[in-house]
């Protein structure tokens, strides 16, 4: 087994084993572009420090240190040599790319020695790199607070009151570094280590640590990669961007990763290492400056990059550092770009010939379309907002909310209702759950590869940062503007992250209107998808939005979301606290006329696809009010005694409500329901049909667990249907189906299908059922189980394919065994959800039914799903 | 296809076609007995009439009357002819015994006109016939109320001054045979049916839609029968028991039905018809007293039951009539036996040479041994409890409970938490359910085969009948005693049903003590069985009682219950309620010392056996209070602020407790819960094993859905174990295994196996997720479901095979596939039921658990299901 590969021996295809990065560092190598040389340290590697309990084999360590004796014979240099140093960064890099979720470390092989050899020759450079590597080996092998050499530098500015760290002189670099190993060696117990090799090892068993670190884990769980994985290690000799005023660093893209314009886009920081980039610590330069301040360096690069995006075939996010005039490449990979980017870079490049359709479709993630069908803001509104400030348009799309300070803050809030903006400073890894939770991101600085930028984009979050003239206090959380207005935690803000504007207040919104290159996209994706698309929605104003998203049906309309409603709950109330037959009929003859003038405006709005309505689902309880102050009204209204109104809604509360009287229970209960229930889809059916339009109702029984359930609800449905055709005299087509989203279902729906038309799978119910744990209580534990590794992703979000899906394709066959036509669908939020969709289309489902607003996203990933399976892509 | 047999075409192998009765009135007409002629509508007739929408086909009403027509020649008698008018008995006859479930109409085909013609011959039982037969078709075929009819019945008694119907003569019945018409005519709209052919159609169909009656189907799902066996109908030739003193009717047993012994036992009434034996409307004489009356035809009848018992190996249950001195069969079947006489008389038939002992085993049902192993009053006791009467030993066993009048009554008592005695003046098939929830029966009337005596013996419930002395008040809910001490609602009383006692207050009870027959009996049950049986047992007093009835381990020690004990909920509310680390492990180190002596003394009790524990399962609030004056002392002894308690009992409140923060997932929050239950059991084990005995924990993980949390939990638990073993220099062999209890464990119980060496079906919670109710919320709409026919039985009590059953057998299977010698057992209530038992022996589980007194049923349900299997009996 071979778990050390120089650049030379690896390519791009080599990513499961050497990671992104190392896949691609060597494949630059390869095609001869200026790469510093290293060598990669497997993920396989990392697997086994995990398997054996944190610890790398022996046999590691000699083909690494085996490695290090090529690599000093390639360079010339040598490891702990005073004259001639091997100086390396070590960099985690996995098979997807995660960016910023774990740890660097630049410099390694600096020591004391090596250092006073090195000072006469640039002694402010030497003693810059030594004490960035001190502060980096303790916070990422130590995980010492950086808080403390953070505070020491900071010091030393002031003292001397100057605004950047290239301020400081040789002098200070050396005054720091003493003092920065003074505060490891109080941290530590002992001295930092002067042995490279122990540096190095020590390294990159820190890089094999970071992988579970907790931010990863959220990455990981967010993005679906799997943590078996694990990380490959690269071990590279340094350039070094901070040597004076002819050496940087930067960062760019092959075309803009907010627009998707085909030009060459990035920044620069002169007398810098990469990661004062990526930390915005300085605003950098864009790059277009850099044609005039070193035009060499500009054409050279932009040859790469054009070279790059041909050899990748797309658009190409890179690293690169000039060491005293001398260009190198550090990384480069696909870049995270905008739904929009993406979208318009897919186009372009089909258009410049360079792929087919089917590479186009592939290449765009499902999910990130989010973004586009998220709302703007309403040019009317914003003339009533004061406009605070403009920062960097960093991500797309236009957000409201109350305004937080840390991620902590921003998930309480969002517990108890709220929508909030994530306010920082800058922001970090450690923000990310924050930024997750939050409707857009706030900072002040920062370019448009920050953290917070790039996170964002990859999130589909509107994002501002860079907003430089706000001043942000994250003690007392407060924002103070140029003008000293005042903005305290929980005040509303609006951002727009298309543009950077900062608003005062809630500014409305608007639907986007979407046209150009993504019909074009989304009509080359419905081509090639199997799988229908369909959409969950309860009234006129959602059926009419998934009509314009092109939904091909309505998979699933909530008929108890039409019973909330402010002008019928009284009615409602009233058939539920009935205590006879008649009085339960009576109020439902209320109800009647309403719920079928909402079936009518639904047909009507669907201008003849199908209509599937699920009958009344939810416990009768949820309901009624249950506080004194609201059932004394309520009472009243209905003529009832408080004290027996009372007993009543006592007597429907349930221990485990999700286990109990709801779904076709209720209508076995109360047939009269379903009755009710039936005349009003068909009268409303009968309705549209007079106006000329086609209607299509299925009618769906939800949490049918044996076919007796179902069976007795389909007589009473069909005779009132046959009764109703007979009075008006007409015959509407219809389907009568079930959820599929009780276990034992699954287990029996082959007998299910005897009576059932489609097969529509509530994987929201099946996933709690099948886990036995619910939703709301799950929130509980289910972090402790991301914490500890149990749990890789939340099974309400994405779908369980072993356990939960294993039903799903259980009752699918067992379906089509019995009825080979039945309709199969899937109506749970995972309809929406891109793997889950791919689950569906590969058991050969007929639709997914998702959002509105998840209808782009469904086709698209609905598409790449059949893609996918023609050419056997896993 | 062939509805309609006569009874020469008949025989005994046919019962699934022409129910019990009918292939018995054939096998006993085909071995030259004297059973009236007539013919048997077929089960299958049934089903088609349901089928069709409750109507009977023209195809089998023509073979009725083509029947009827040979029925005539055989007899030369004829439907409706004036002089010699052919009348028939019409009656129910399923597949299985259901004595009294369902309907039968006697003296069918009288009409007014063949009434007046017959009259000169014995005009008191001419209309004593007719006035029945009115009443009857009332009933049964029109649903009106007895009552009407039964109050004009008493009124002429009472004005006569008497108290038997036989006091009533001729011109009486006259009478009441023209009021009865009346009252029908007033009921009816129109007058009775004088066409005996739509009489006979009539009542057919009344007897089809008797076997959909309510107490039908109770009885049903008791007995686990199923709806679509149907019911058969036997029309037959009417024989007169009511015919004057040389008439009588009767019902006896080849030996006796409660004790076993070899002698023939049964009851009859002079002049009476067979209605009125079975609703003990007068006490019947003992059949020994026939010797004397009628030698002749005791004797016939004494070599007829003998015949009838070598014919059928087996105990048979006889009705007969002697009509003016000629005696007839009506009815053979296996007896209904009370489980002592069951035993006694399978070994009794193994003695006597006549069946082989796997046939003795399958003539015992298995849930029947409960009676048996029942306790008994305790004799010192007794003798401080005043004797008020002795009535009938009708059913053995002794019980203690709370007096109710009605089944309602006891019904709520029962939720209420209350044990019930049902008292009632006689019972009838509509207290079938209140007979199913109180602990025991007690009646004024009626004698041995009374419904109260026949139905508790069939449900192992101790019952006294024939408590003439007492007086019943049912509308003010009193018994009062010949001495005038009146006993009301809600006092406690105490009976015994192997002596007829009944005592005042409550009697302490006794375990049996079981030998003989039984032992002899149950070791040939264990000679052929394969599974082995466990106990669910928590404490060493239970795990005594098991170890005694042979339990070869303790399957589920429930740990949490060891923890509600008043002395410990201290400790286990502050380990609860703990808001560090430290503060829970300072708890547990409380409980830890309590809970290792729990484990010894089950570990010396189980003397080496395997003893099955599993860790902490409950949501932790089922151990806090919750009401606030509960919580303010507990806040006190916690040295917290009431406010901080209640905020946390507040926190761990869970919207769906069932599904909720529980079981392993508990020990994943919070692993030195884990920690502290293993090392009280190791250093339990340590601790016996140091005293010589061998120990076998096997350590049960609850709730396992993913093997990520087995794995978790197993490796804290081995590395603790390691701990304590090397510590004591001692190793103690052990498993781990897995609860599998969560739908989607099911589906992935390969991977689960990996880290498992057993599994222990848990089918309660198995059956709730899996069919997505729970057992407490589900009882709301259960009785709707049985009403409706959608359910037949409750699958808390016996296992759902089809779909949760599909669940375990997956399971089972992925389980072996990976791990060949894993162990598979089953500790849900389910283990301790016959059906599902030999479900687990036909799927190849290694054991069930089950509560202690459940464990004789336990073995010799699983040696039936090995009896069965290798006889291919299905």
């Amino acid at each position: 087994m071979k778990y050390v590969y120089s650049f030379n021996e690896g390519n791009k295809d080599m990513r499961e084993l050497l990671g992104g990065k190392g896949a691609n560092l060597a494949e630059m190598m390869n095609i001869g572009l200026p790469v510093p040389d290293g060598f990669t340290i497997t993920t396989e590697a990392c697997n086994k420090y995990y398997e054996n309990n944190k610890v790398i084999s022996d046999e590691i360590i000699k083909e690494i240190f085996d490695n290090i004796s090529s690599l000093e014979n390639r360079t010339g240099k040598k490891m702990g040599n005073k004259e001639n140093p091997l100086l390396v960064s070590v960099r985690s890099g996995s098979r997807a790319s995660m960016p910023g979720m774990m740890d660097t470390i630049l410099n390694l092989g600096l020591n004391d020695e090596i250092a006073a050899s090195l000072e006469s020759s640039n002694k402010r450079f030497v003693y810059d790199s030594y004490r960035r590597l001190i502060q980096m080996f303790a916070d990422v092998v130590k995980g010492y607070p950086k808080s403390k050499f953070e505070r020491l530098l900071d010091e030393y500015k002031n003292n001397k009151n100057v605004k950047y760290d290239t301020e400081l002189d040789s002098e200070d670099m050396y005054n720091i570094t003493m003092e920065f190993k003074k505060i490891y060696k109080d941290l530590a117990g002992s001295d930092f280590p002067q042995d490279p090799k122990e540096q190095l090892l020590e390294a990159v068993m820190a890089v094999f640590r970071s992988w579970m670190n907790e931010r990863a884990i959220v990455y990981r769980r967010m993005n679906n990669i799997p943590t078996s994985w694990g990380t490959a290690v690269n071990v590279q000799e340094m350039v070094y961007g901070n040597m004076g005023d002819t050496s940087l660093t930067g960062v760019a893209f092959t075309r803009n990763p907010a627009t998707g314009e085909n030009k060459l886009y990035g920044e620069y920081l002169i007398n810098a290492q990469g990661e004062d980039v990526v930390a915005g610590i300085r605003t950098p330069q864009s790059i277009d400056t850099l044609e005039t301040l070193m035009p060499d360096i500009y054409n050279e690069f932009k040859d790469i990059a054009k070279k790059l995006e041909n050899h990748y075939l797309d658009m190409q996010d890179m690293e690169f550092t000039v060491e005293n005039g001398k260009l190198y490449m550090l990384q480069t990979r696909n870049g995270k770009r905008t739904a929009k980017a993406a979208i318009k870079i897919a186009v372009s490049l089909v258009n410049e010939g360079l792929i087919s359709k089917e590479d186009a479709i592939l290449k765009v993630e499902s999910n990130q379309l989010d973004q586009l069908l998220h709302p703007s803001f309403d040019n009317d509104d914003l003339k009533n907002h004061k406009l605070i400030t403009t920062g960097l348009a960093a991500s797309p799309g236009a957000a409201t909310g109350k305004i937080y300070f840390n991620a902590e803050d921003v998930f309480n809030a969002k517990q108890n209702g709220g929508k909030c903006l994530l306010v920082r400073l800058e922001t970090s890894p450690e923000d990310i759950e924050g930024m997750n939770n939050s409707v857009g991101i706030l900072t002040v600085r920062g370019g448009m590869t920050s953290h917070a930028a790039v996170v964002a984009r990859g999130m589909g979050k509107c994002c501002v940062s860079g907003c430089g003239d706000l001043v942000i206090d994250e003690v007392n959380k407060t924002i103070t503007t140029k003008d000293n207005v005042v903005y305290h935690e929980g005040d509303y803000l609006s951002i727009d992250g298309s543009t950077g504007n900062v608003y005062e207040g809630k500014v409305k919104t608007t639907d986007q209107i979407i046209s150009g290159d993504f019909e074009l996209f989304m009509s080359w994706a419905d081509s090639f998808r199997r799988l229908k698309v369909r959409a969950n929605a309860d009234n006129p104003k959602d059926a009419l939005t998934a009509y314009n998203f092109k939904a091909e049906g309505i998979g699933l309309c909530r008929t108890e979301h039409m019973f909330f409603e402010e002008s019928r709950i009284f009615a409602v109330r009233q058939m539920i606290v009935s205590e006879t037959l008649e009085q339960r009929k009576e109020a439902l003859n209320k109800i009647l006329p309403m719920q079928q003038k909402d079936f009518e405006d639904l047909f009507r709005t669907m201008k003849g696809l199908p209509v599937t309505i699920r009958y009344l689902d939810p416990p009768l309880h949820e309901f009624l009010p249950h506080t004194d102050e609201e059932i004394k009204p309520l009472a009243d209204s209905l003529n009832m005694s408080f004290a027996s109104l009372k007993e009543r809604i006592e007597s429907l509360k349930e221990f485990n409500p999700m286990m109990g009287h709801r779904g076709c229970r209720l209508a076995i209960t109360y047939p009269e329901i379903a009755v009710m229930q039936t005349k009003a889809i068909f009268n409303a059916a009968i309705n549209v049909y007079k106006e000329g339009l086609k209607v299509e109702p299925e009618i769906m029984i939800p949490l049918v667990g044996d076919v007796n359930e179902l069976k007795y609800l389909r007589k009473i449905i069909t005779d009132e249907a046959s009764l109703i055709f007979k009075e008006n005299n007409i015959n509407i087509p219809y389907k009568i189906g079930t959820m599929i989203e009780i276990p034992r279902a699954c287990l029996v729906a082959d007998e299910i299908a005897q009576e059932a038309e489609f097969f529509s799978f509530g994987t929201n119910d099946l996933t709690q059922l099948g886990y036995g744990f619910s939703r709301d209580d799950a929130s509980k534990f289910l972090n402790d189980y991301y914490k500890k590794g149990i749990f890789e992703q939340d099974p309400f979000n994405r779908l369980d394919q072993k356990g939960i899906g294993k039903l799903v394709s259980i009752a699918a066959s067992k379906g089509r065994e019995v009825r080979k036509d039945i309709k199969l669908g899937i109506c749970g939020e995972h309809g929406g959800e891109e793997s889950s969709i791919e689950f569906c289309h590969n058991i050969g489902l007929d639709y997914v039914s998702c959002s509105p607003y998840r209808i782009p996203i469904a086709r698209l990933a609905a598409a790449k799903a059949a893609i996918r399976e023609k050419n056997n892509i896993k």
